[in-house]
């Protein structure tokens, strides 16, 4: 099995304690720009790649989705999906996305939110997502921006005084495993160029349809850090459409 | 007139004793990748803003371009362009690129080498590039990463013995005027962000082909300094196409 951090006590409490899990899209600073990527759900078919509590399993189906199949590593995750996101159609199965196999043409729709830095291989699920997908499918999905996990710790670079001076970017084209520190607890992600998150996107059969490093939304400026978020991005939205068999690009 | 740090006596001294003015392209650390996303230039109508010593020009030709626009706002470049990468099919013409107006569908070629960060309206620019291209016309560039502009010095963050500690960024959001130092003079760059870059292309009409941030290549590891550009990436590399007109993404 892969590395479960989500199924670690402590660390879950605190992961229940941030405002994207108590209060959802709405509490999440890159959901702003997130939401206006999304799709047409209407009867489509929709796979959640590490779909943690639900939440954009139950936007689809909100939107019209005629089904969703969640999917998370986490037992915890998946358990409080199913008390707050719970939804005849929505299914949500335990599995690490990188061992999913499906027939192809599957999906209309893949999705997959803040996850995929968690994952050691991207080119590869990439390919499979690519088969997932039916023609004019969509492929959507956050990351953490390779600016933000190639030093690895994730935090900022301090003075003396313990005041930030900048944001540290390190050993960039050395892609691979990462000890950051996320909610005071150590968890492995993996760190892949940005070369790596597109080119590998239009090399597997897609049309990039939109890319954004979500700023932090005007209203939520007054949240404690949240103006320095200004000063480094730390997601990269993607959207991507499945090109069109024989279609030529 | 623009600001013209390339036709200050000092700067430009300094500029031609860099191995990209001495050696070419072949003294571009970029230039592998780079030439790997070239197009097909037989027949091709070529413009290059910012061509500065007209080595892409001359590419452009020897690979069978019918003829080929330089364009450059400085006098010094240009002399040295007519100098060193003089051809019948070439014209060069001294211009600030932002100022530039041609027809409709003038070329099939748009291309640009580290000129981008000098000017600063990136999507009115792309705009025009969009228009100016044929339909299915290439529109390739490189300029300098929004990860190596974003702080403003461009350089690394230091120890107090001198040694490099990582690359800062900061103020990555804040697009705009950054005061750079370039061989050890000051000169006048915009920031702007990945977004900006490729977002503008998608909605001005391209679909992004290709997108590289290229490493150090390996037989140029050697050369001082070089290992160190592992540990960031300074630029990156586009190239998209000019979508048909009705053509539907």
């Amino acid at each position: 099995m892969k590395e479960n951090k989500y199924d670690d006590p402590v660390f879950f409490q605190k992961y229940s304690e941030m405002n994207r899990s108590k209060y959802g899209l709405q509490g999440a600073g890159e959901w702003q720009e997130f939401q206006k990527m999304m799709p047409d759900f209407t009867d489509k078919e929709v796979l959640d790649l590490g779909c943690g509590y639900g939440w954009h399993c139950a936007y689809g189906v909100q939107k019209g989705a005629a089904k969703v199949l969640g999917i998370d590593l986490s037992e915890k995750m998946l358990s409080q999906a199913e008390k707050i996101n719970r939804h005849e159609k929505i299914t949500y199965k335990r599995a690490a996305m990188e061992e999913l196999e499906f027939p192809d043409h599957s999906f209309d729709i893949v999705l997959s939110s803040l996850a995929f830095h968690y994952i050691k291989d991207f080119p590869v699920l990439a390919e499979k997502i690519s088969r997932w997908l039916r023609p004019e499918g969509t492929f959507l999905f956050s990351v953490e921006h390779p600016v933000f996990t190639a030093y690895g710790s994730q935090d900022w670079y301090y003075n003396e005084k313990g005041e930030i001076l900048h944001f540290p970017v390190d050993n960039y084209y050395y892609e691979g495993k990462r000890e950051a520190v996320f909610l005071g607890e150590k968890v492995t992600k993996y760190h892949r160029t940005l070369t790596t998150y597109v080119n590998t996107l239009l090399k597997t059969g897609f049309i990039l349809e939109s890319l954004v490093e979500p700023a932090p939304p005007e209203n939520m400026l007054d949240l404690p850090g949240m103006k320095d978020e200004m000063r480094r991005p730390m997601m990269l939205l993607v959207r991507a459409k499945k090109i069109n068999t024989g279609e030529k690009i």
